[in-house]
């Protein structure tokens, strides 16, 4: 029996778009739906229960992360990452290659240049960008040998090596193991890193399927292939024939490139399995991903904004730090539900952060996060109700206004 | 009528301890009990919702803090302290004394020597203490003039400014301005300061009963007189003698005076009055306290500690950074029955606090919090089940073990 089951309830006529659900062993995801981040098993400054509170219905652990700290097996010796964090909802974990390669094989080619670069191990890198550092990252035929950006010790990783991790943290939703390009390399090099993606995603399909963990985790593949039409579709047909429960979107884009790969990726992809465009999380590229046919999306941008003061509000995002909120007795954003809104001002809400109070850093996420899984919950309701082009319309023309 | 009511439900045979209970215009406080400090308008890293799984029933703010930043005005107009923390419980604030001379006066005086300073701003003063820098403070007849630790600005308070502060900050429980002296300072000085002391208290009393905030505000008088005997008397002679609301028991105590100046001060205090013991909160403190006759206290130490990843167990403090506790998957102390306790491992905190993930300070303060405060809770129990000797002895026997 298949790990999980995706069904679509209804589509936007005359697009790619579509609202569905996907039923995994800890529970039922509608879709589109915009998935937490919990990069070390905790979604930054929140508990599980506010965690809820934000309206998440997944978390994404991040893979990379977890096997250098605290190491997977040990995550495995207690129960899964599901009993680790406390977390009973369904849950993903990413393949690693994201990580792995933004802290390795990409540096020193302008990564930091890159706007869609979402991911805080980035920093690492723009730190240690001048001078001649060495790579901390060697892409290998089998796998990648990489520093740990913590202690420097070595570690190599291969599709199997990844999916054995993946099987010990335990998520619902598993990735293969990919190479993330950046995409100022070349296309002699896209397509080189594109072919070893592939070969690993068939490695890593058949690892998993010779283990018992397929009977209840789901793996999806990675559509990688940068911002080349022909790689793209290449990607898409070749990923989208093999057995995966489900598809990712990988990719370091560039904003102006982002809504033409997702457009030809889905226009292959098989239409009745989930797909999940990986990091990416603001308010227009949802919508954008949601019309051509994105079921997940998943993002740091949310809970870091949250934390260091940017919110969204329904008139575009606002720095609460500013002066201007001093005085404000207004919620941070008049038509959000969210908890925050209902109990605090934004003058509240200035002070914490104005007194680097952990507080503000709380409350900016659970605000954050419910106003953008909120959003996407909006798009799925305007779906079923048939008027998805007038809510985007109507939605991002005040977003947009200030 | 009377902002409060302090009722007496029973006493330890042959001491001075007692449970009672004190009702006030945000409810009832059942005694003793400890108070969790929300310095800045804020229990660090807890929402209000949190604070009350911990079972906090009051939470006292700083009034030198709020008055620096938000601003005490700004407060009033948000309609108080309540309404701008969403704390709909019991408050309390205390007079601005102890910040305004640990900040200041008694700066250069070797105050970083004394144990039981317990104030985080106390670490400002540490941190410029090499060199001739100038005292913050400056102590006259009328009041203090001192600059903000923030941005250096000069301010100026009386006893007068310190309860309209309070009022505009709007607490049920506030606190007569004192000067809380370094016990380093010699018999001379502490005399001086006690008599500015006494006539502060009279001079906050009298303004403070002008205003019609005394029918809603509770006023509590501050005893000084460090670690003298006679002074500590005269101290509490003369304030239980004022037609104060309650008490508090205030200094900077060096660890082997403080239960003698208690017992000195509660033998005279008025035995139908409440006390609260300002600044102390360690198990052994309490149980010293409560036996004397001590009802509140209040201290940053739980919730400094948990957000250091020094967590209180029923065996003694433990470091849960510590490597031994990566695999622990017991709970942080198994007789304890908070939140924390119930849903995570020893393992998950020490990779939390080893990750630097915020998670791991929020979770530490609620566990730390709820242990404290249903520690001195399990006092009041049982006092009123006559069985308080045994029930400290059992519990410190254990705790002093490890």
């Amino acid at each position: 029996m298949a790990p999980i089951k995706f069904e679509i309830e209804k589509e936007i006529p005359g697009q790619m778009g579509r609202a569905g659900k996907i039923e995994t062993p800890h529970g039922v995801i509608e879709t589109p739906t915009f998935v937490a981040v919990g990069t070390k098993a905790s979604v930054k400054a929140l508990t599980p229960e506010q965690i809820l509170e934000t309206g998440a219905q997944v978390v994404l652990a991040n893979t990379y992360h977890l096997y250098l700290e605290p190491g997977d097996e040990r995550v495995k010796n207690f129960g899964g990452l599901h009993k680790f964090m406390n977390w009973q909802g369904p849950m993903m974990t990413d393949s690693g290659g994201f990580q792995v390669f933004s802290l390795g094989a990409a540096y020193g080619k302008e990564l930091s240049k890159i706007t869609k670069i979402t991911d805080p191990s980035q920093l690492l890198v723009e730190r240690s960008l001048d001078g001649e550092a060495p790579r901390l990252a060697r892409v290998g035929q089998d796998g990648v040998s990489f520093r740990s950006h913590h202690d420097g010790s070595l570690h190599y990783i291969t599709p199997e090596k990844s999916i054995e991790i993946q099987h010990n943290l335990g998520a619902d939703i598993i990735f293969a193991f990919d190479e993330c390009t950046s995409p100022s390399e070349g296309y002699r090099y896209q397509e080189e890193a594109l072919e070893r993606t592939h070969r690993w995603a068939q490695r890593s399909l058949d690892y998993h399927k010779s283990k018992p963990n397929a009977e209840f985790q789901a793996l999806f593949g990675i559509v990688q292939g940068g911002r080349e039409e022909s790689l793209r579709r290449r990607s898409a047909e070749f990923i989208g024939s093999l057995d995966f429960d489900g598809f990712g979107i990988g990719g370091s884009f560039a904003k102006e490139d982002m809504e033409t790969a997702v457009k030809w990726v889905n226009e292959i992809l098989p239409k009745d399995k989930p797909r999940h465009l990986l990091g990416i999380g603001e308010p227009e590229d949802l919508f954008m991903g949601v019309e051509n046919g994105v079921d997940l999306f998943d993002c740091v941008a949310p809970t870091r904004n949250g934390r260091g003061g940017t919110l969204y509000t329904s008139r575009g995002k606002i720095n609460i730090k500013n002066a201007e909120y001093r005085e404000d007795q207004g919620p941070v954003d008049e038509e959000c539900e969210c908890s925050v809104c209902k109990n605090y001002s934004r003058a509240y809400l200035c002070h914490l952060y104005r007194a680097h109070e952990m507080l503000g850093g709380t409350l900016g996420s659970i605000h954050n996060l419910y106003f953008i899984i909120n959003l996407v919950k909006n798009m799925r309701r305007a779906i079923l109700e048939n008027r998805f082009p007038q809510f985007k319309n109507e939605f991002l023309a005040k977003y947009r206004k200030e």
